[in-house]
């Protein structure tokens, strides 16, 4: 057994290195090579980052709030200044949600600790409670099952879904992805159940004392109760008070509301292609955040790391032969509007997608990228693998790419996605935490480099 | 072309599984699932994190220190109270260099800029300044070359080491070692030049306000001149203003001694081997540390991974082969007194050790390992690699191990050093920044998980 190990050992020795020799770019350099340059030159400087401050110095940028509009021109600025070709604005009108003016709360109270406050923040596109907040005894649950089974004891109550998002999954996105039902459908099914509210475990693998707010839906035939989510510490802790005490109340209090749409943009600025401009090859990040923190990893970070990249071609003279169009999709995180009139537009147009790219899972190291297509698109791309290892992106998988280009990759463009190291990612998402101190430049031009050498590679071999 | 490339990809896909259904445990589960549960056990819980808040509040740990006398108490307890065998000291003697009780200080006086004061530390091993300091002009060279073409010019002067880290280099530990050699041998060669003092520009890729400390020698045929790190942002400060003036005078105090060698000792403790007890497998870190910071990434990380991998085999009891020895290293910072002991006592009593596996470059997120055997040994481990695929830690290279595993690697021992991310690693390294804020604990866990299914390997598979 280990003659045999050793023998298929030297087999793949050997096969390497010829796959990659076979990828030699028409003008003299291999791609190993190439690769390698724009690795160095992103490496050398910490111009992302810079472009990072400069977003997220605008405060959170949520759908419809002035800061958004601030982003879009602030981006718009960036490429025209960095010399991209067509920067233009492509409007869209955006869900406009506010969290409101108040001070959101959520006090229990029990017969063995009387009255506690937790820390709970309301979730995206909830509808306020009463004015005086609503009180309710609170039941807990882990999930929709569970609370199904609950029968006519659920009506009236507020629901607490409490269901933990699993640590033992190396990818958090896993882990995140077993949990996140209850906070896009939880509101829908309590309501079902004859709920009058929706408490939220936040979406993060920690614990901490900072609620995470997120997307959440309501249906058209089931009554519209509010929604928030509770800190994973206090989601702990209201999950011991409950199985101690017999019955405990609770007073929620949100003062969030949904506006009349307002306008807003995707921003667009190009590298055009040497020999086809007409075929395009998207990179993108979303410009939107939630209203907590600053969205610097998600995903501010996305989108100077596009912007990077296509500067990064640029400077180094590299000169693709498809165009490589950057991307600023605007409201990925509550209505998808910029992907979706993106797409709409493209089709109008009948603007020929070679491939879309989209960085939407932090401005971390970066690992690899999942590729959205078929077969022989992925096992393409797949082949290029060992020209990422030099800058550790070789993980070439099969899977979901990035939301804002799924319009496009359900019209039959290819779609990647940028899969950066995963482990810090959800203790900052959709929470205060998601500030620019938690990305570290050499990651986030790293991510940039990656992004560009994959635009160039699609660009040269398609 | 492309059709070739294809072919190329699809033997890699056909062979690739082949490698891996390979390498079946004995006990009925393969590797591969071994390797997951070990993983998922790892991530079920922020032990090593514990430890290590444990180890790191005892402050810094630097060899002959109090608070190295109570780590190697503090690890030998966690040992005993996690039921290892064979619990043990290896007393030794140790350097003991002390920072002394002063204030450190450098002021430099400019024409134009009058007294600025500059954030320095001693270089480790450094002698003092005289009681009111050392005062002499500042000469500014790159290179050891520059400063020899310096000739006579150098002489009666402050010789100022400024060459920086490469940022190019992927691999942080790559600009590392293509700078650290000035502040290794700065002192040995600005004496040579007739130089008064050496100061280094410290090594870290980025700009920061914190002197890095580290190891530095003298020789015995050239004067003892004292030595000291200058923060990042203050060599470039510095740098700037000797551009600008003509001369720039330095006055450097220093206050640090060495003293007699002192008591201290490597902590072993085992889990002993099913079938072959008497073969070793070695898995340690180093439990010194630098006096700036509390050492969480630099070794406290590697020490309560090396625990924490030992505890999983135990906890899962999966029964390895061979046993298992957890060893903190001591004073591997400034002399390797540890190293060199547990070495030659493994020479004295015919140890048996089949390999050594040393995590000392943070505790980030796993990437691999560097091995440093023969050809033979390290294809066998090199066809391993898809069962750490799982755990992101694939790639097994071939290269240097550990420094306190060297001695054993010289003895004719396979070494393995833990290959994690290094783009944050030299932010912190050997300055008041590397503290447990820095380390995340999924990432620690993980680490200890790679070297758990390593040593589970070796202890099989050998």
């Amino acid at each position: 057994m280990r003659v045999d190990c050793k023998r298929v050992w030297l087999m793949l020795l050997v096969i390497a290195p010829v796959a990659l020799e076979a990828q030699n770019a028409a003008n003299g350099k291999s791609y190993g090579e190439i690769a390698e340059k724009i690795t160095k030159a992103a490496l050398r400087t910490d111009h992302a980052y810079q472009l990072l401050r400069e977003v997220t110095a605008l405060g959170p940028r949520l759908s419809g709030s002035p800061q958004a509009a601030a982003a879009v021109e602030l981006t718009r600025q960036m490429m025209a200044r960095l010399q991209f070709a067509n920067v233009r604005l492509q409007p869209i009108m955006v869900p406009h949600w506010v969290r409101g003016p108040s001070e959101e709360a959520a006090i229990i109270n029990s017969p063995s600790q009387g009255n506690v406050a937790l820390t709970v923040c309301a979730l995206g596109g909830s509808i306020a409670t009463p004015e005086l907040g609503l009180a309710a005894e609170v039941v807990e649950v882990k999930s929709f099952e569970e609370l199904r089974a609950l029968g006519k004891k659920a009506a009236g109550k507020i629901i607490f879904f409490n269901q933990p998002f699993d640590p033992a999954q190396f990818e958090t996105f896993a882990g995140y992805g077993g949990a996140v039902n209850q906070r896009g459908s939880g509101a829908i099914e309590a309501a079902k159940a004859g709920g009058v509210a929706a408490l939220v475990r936040s979406m993060t693998p920690g614990l901490d004392d900072f609620p995470h707010t997120g997307g959440m839906r309501y249906a058209d035939d089931v009554p519209k109760i509010p929604a928030a989510a509770i800190s994973t510490l206090d989601a702990e802790l209201l999950s011991k008070i409950l199985a101690h005490d017999k019955a405990v109340n609770l007073r929620l209090k949100l003062t969030c509301q949904t506006l009349i749409d307002a306008p807003s943009a995707n921003v667009l600025g190009e590298l055009l292609g040497s020999e086809k401009p007409e075929e395009v090859i998207v990179i993108g990040g979303h410009l939107d955040s939630w209203d907590k923190g600053t969205g610097a990893h998600d995903d501010g970070a996305g989108c100077v790391q596009s912007i990077e990249a296509v500067r990064l071609l640029k400077m180094l003279d590299l000169k693709p032969k498809r165009t490589i169009r950057a991307v600023m999709f605007m409201n990925e995180e509550n209505g998808l509007r910029g992907g979706i009139e993106y797409a709409r537009e493209a089709r109008e147009k009948k603007e020929q997608h070679v491939a879309a790219i989209e960085s939407d899972r932090g401005g971390f190291a970066p690992r690899g990228f999942s590729v959205e297509s078929d077969s022989t698109t992925w096992l393409k791309i797949a082949a290029w693998r060992t020209i990422f290892e030099s800058i550790g992106a070789e993980r070439i998988t099969r899977g979901g790419s990035g939301a804002d280009i799924s319009v496009l990759v359900r019209d039959g463009v290819p779609g990647l996605g940028l899969v950066p190291e995963s482990h810090r990612y959800f203790d900052y998402h959709h929470s205060d935490n998601d500030t620019i101190d938690k990305v570290h430049p050499r990651e986030l031009q790293l991510g940039a480099a990656a992004m560009a050498i994959m635009a160039y590679l699609i660009s040269e071999e398609f």
